[in-house]
């Protein structure tokens, strides 16, 4: 690989980085109303997508291309499997499973988490192996459980072979020797996934909409705060900044490691990136496992474990109520399907 | 079921073919143009979706929900298949296998035909085992190979735990007693698949755009119909119309028994719906059994095996172009991916 090119890439993700950063870091939490003031010491509303991912060529280019290989099962050995066969943007982004089906119908170890808003996430995938979804998305189309593909090259063959993906990559990465590469589509995945961004009512109360949340959502809202939810469900996803232990109990110390699979860190056992709660009506089965499916339950749970707190029924139902106000808009564009450009005749067929 | 409903349901069928005829038969072949008037004797341009589908509240109804199905991996056992994983609409409503791969990562026994502008043929599957979309839709959902659940009861089960499609199916289907019934899923999908058709070059030059074909598509088109091959892809659909029998050159005798395993005519040994050629360069592989990757090879097969015409490279290459000029437009709206409703806690959950 070319440092050139690297540095190139580089620019542009410091680029999206810090116009994400500058939108929101402009928000001033509106003085009126205690409650949001007190949300907005750990809560950030929802920054807008960076411009240039909308207004310049290569960011148009590379958002366009990044859709089509998001929905391409091609990027599969099986050519059966797509980011979005897990990742189903028509279901927030989830597939409501405990754990994902990949190839040869074989279940994975963890529960698939949401694209929508993940780019706001401090590091990707449960345990945090991934920095940013640029090299998240990489992880899926290499691994047997999931897309299958033996190696990258093998990817790259497919691609190159498509006249249509050539002059796409080509204008997604202009100047590049060599724009058809498995870290650039990494970055054209993570260009598209940094566009899945959900506003909701919530976003809309932080801003001073003060009737944006229902009488019982800011009484849940409260509690969620006052008993300490937000310690680790903060920023701007309401979740996904921090590493925290969970072990859900009667089965501790079994199962999955968490963070200790990656860091060896024997304070990193069963350790999981906190989950970011934005749509979390819509995203379940809950926890890494997948293992809860009611969200009163899973918030119930929460408390008790992480909050040494037993909620009340009335209370349970309040925190609910307060995270179904978090289920956002998806934006249209992300909702519309890309048509895919035809196979060559050369191009390497799927297999199973 | 109750004979009331099914008048109902049978009348709103009958006035969307007798509106669908109507347009095909408004329509005359400009005079000018001699090579027009030929293929006019047997090719047809697409007609326009019936307007009651797009004007009616219960027609508009039909199509958003069975859209919202077309889509739901839930009504597959495993929660992972919807009609969309083997009918993608991102690549002309097929998935470009040789044949699918379904439950368990099994696959079927012939290649998925395409969804688009299959309501126009006379019959639906490969051997016309189903009299029309709305009844071929609820077939793969109860097939174990394909979408595998165990009855349509069990589909039932988790659609009417859902409030938001209790409410769609009430709006689709108003005045009936038992609004979520099995057949009314298939005429909602049934009423979706028939706004997915795709005009192309070809219907504008049919309708008098003399330009709208170049000089090598005219030419191919000239050879298609001389040699014969518009007897069987004829029509609307370029084909859907009839069956014939269909034998791969080398492999007379083996495999699929065609139109003979619904009727056990003798008559009907490998005897195959004619595949209609709208969108043909995007719907490789070719053939019930998806054996032959490249269109040139198909068409030089063709000619051979059904014509038994042996072409020249160049009459090849021109009978493709045509072909291509076949590849029409995909309607937006038929892009635009639904927001699928949330399961209820009580909703049967998938199982593998």
């Amino acid at each position: 690989m070319k440092p050139k090119i690297l540095a190139a890439a580089a620019a542009v993700t410091s680029t999206v980085l810090a116009a994400t950063l500058a939108l929101a870091g402009n928000y001033t939490a509106p003085a009126a109303d205690p409650l949001v003031k007190q949300a907005s010491t750990v809560n950030k509303p929802l920054p807008a997508p960076d411009p240039a991912l909308r207004t310049t060529p290569a960011g148009k280019a590379q958002v366009k291309l990044g859709k089509m290989l998001f929905h391409d099962p091609r990027l599969s050995k099986s050519g059966v499997i797509s980011c979005n066969t897990c990742h189903n943007l028509a279901s927030y982004g989830v597939d409501n499973l405990p754990t994902s089906v990949g190839h040869g119908f074989v279940t994975g170890p963890r529960n698939a988490p949401t694209v929508f808003n993940a780019a706001l996430h401090f590091r990707q995938f449960w345990d945090g192996r991934a920095k940013d979804v640029e090299e998240q998305a990489l992880g899926p189309i290499l691994n047997p459980k999931e897309m299958a593909m033996p190696a990258s090259n093998d990817v790259l063959a497919r691609l190159t072979t498509m006249p249509e993906y050539v002059a796409l990559f080509k204008a997604a990465f202009p100047g590049q020797e060599q724009p058809i590469s498995y870290p650039n589509l990494g970055r054209a995945i993570g260009a598209f996934e940094r566009t899945l961004l959900t506003p909701s009512r919530f976003d809309r109360y932080l801003r001073g909409e003060a009737t944006a949340l229902s009488a019982q959502e800011k009484r849940g809202l409260k509690m969620f705060l006052d008993i300490g939810c937000a310690q680790c469900h903060s920023g701007p996803a309401i979740g996904g900044q921090v590493f925290r232990k969970f072990e859900l109990p009667g089965r501790e110390g079994e199962g999955d490691l968490g963070r200790f699979t990656v860091t060896k860190d024997p304070n990193d056992r069963y350790v999981f990136k906190a989950y970011s709660l934005r749509n979390i009506g819509r995203t379940y089965p809950y926890f890494h496992d997948g293992s809860v499916w009611d969200l009163r339950e899973a918030v119930r749970l929460m408390a008790k474990i992480q909050n040494n707190r037993e909620l009340t029924e009335a209370q349970t139902d309040d925190i609910t109520a307060f995270l179904n106000s978090l289920t956002g808009t998806i934006p249209p564009d992300a909702l519309q399907l890309p048509v895919l450009p035809p196979s060559h005749p050369n191009t390497p067929r799927p297999s199973l």
